[in-house]
């Protein structure tokens, strides 16, 4: 079974890192294929029509079912389990789950990933030229401005949408552990989201997330380093 | 009870819609408050901190659950009913549903609604002058390219995700019911997808969405037209 369970995925693509998460929370083992996206001849064309990772294909009955992004992988550990396994069981947390997965799928990607992780990761994998000062100032101010908001709910809650672990703080993770990885974050500015963060970096399921290495850019010195 | 039950949108944004036709689909009754987002009084503001419609506010067991944008709302309507009202329950369709999801939130927003609706529609509510003929032409064409591959899903499944009709042709027709109001819909090029669309729009939860109009632009004259 875990053979035919196959994640496709970039190691520092936020949603594809939100998938090995979720994964590993929900004890399923996978085997992986790391891939790149903006390569004419990635398997993801044939897997993905919109071309993006995270693809988790899985065989079902005989036929094997391709989950393409995210939200679809994170529905499928839902359904599978029959219960809620990183979904909260209350309907106010469970709305809370919601918005914030809307806040990070649309506004975080907007303000943050599309120029700050454009700036520092995507021109050097397509040979974009250097990255534009105006643009990284202008990705590091929306990124303050999220990062306060996550303070405020880390600083009153045990986590992102609550009292449990959810599909929030994974999908959180999987955009701040790559800019934490660049260095982009000043964590002593957060103490709550450090807190919340820090009992994230101690789970089984991020330690693979440790060991990725970006081409030619070393990590922050405190990326791996579990009481940073 | 349904009194208590309030949705906070815009008519002519297409998650409101969305909002809107699947809480109809699901026979729930709610009171409606047309919002203006731009606006700085708007409600929408205290509801949700994204400051984004559609909000759908309800009372539970004594307090108020907000949920906040169509993911929320529709991810509530199927825990309310602890059963399939919009999601099929085969896991392969549930996949699709999933995956056609992502699309619109992220490609069909971004290639179109964020292009073609923002000249048509933003920029007089904003007040930010006339069109530019660019922009209407990238839209166009982006359009085009989504319509084709919808064409194609709708010539091959009787509703866009599978055998059933999902959240994913409410997302769809928030989202092309906007465009058709504003003429942007050649639909005889698409007969399939004019099928599937004619298919809703004849079912009791379309019939508010006919009746809403937009200042100072009369909807396409097939817009109201049930065989269009």
């Amino acid at each position: 079974m875990s053979n035919l369970t196959i994640l496709y995925h970039f190691a520092f693509h936020p949603g594809s890192r939100t998938a090995r998460l979720a994964l590993g929370e929900a004890r399923i083992e996978f085997s992986e294929e790391l891939v790149k996206p903006w390569e004419d001849d990635c398997p993801l064309h044939r897997l993905n029509p919109a071309g993006m990772p995270p693809v988790l294909t899985v065989a079902d009955r005989g036929k094997i079912l391709t989950l393409c992004e995210a939200d679809a992988i994170l529905g499928w550990i839902e359904d599978r389990a029959k219960g809620d396994v990183l979904m909260p069981g209350d309907l106010f947390e469970r709305a809370e789950v919601r918005r914030l997965t809307t806040w990070f799928n649309r506004r975080f990607i907007d303000d943050v990933d599309a120029v700050l992780l454009h700036e520092r990761m995507e021109k050097p994998l397509l040979r974009l030229g250097p990255p534009e000062a105006r643009m990284l100032r202008e990705g590091r101010e929306a990124l303050k401005v999220h990062l306060a908001m996550l303070e405020g709910l880390a600083a009153s809650r045990e986590w992102l949408a609550g009292r449990r672990l959810s599909q929030a703080d994974l999908i959180a993770a999987g955009h701040l552990s790559v800019l934490d990885y660049f260095g982009e974050i000043a964590w002593a500015s957060y103490p709550s989201l450090k807190t919340w963060y820090s009992k994230l970096k101690s789970r089984p399921c991020f330690r693979s997330l440790l060991s990725d290495r970006f081409p030619g850019v070393q990590p922050a010195s405190w990326y791996t380093d579990l009481d940073f």
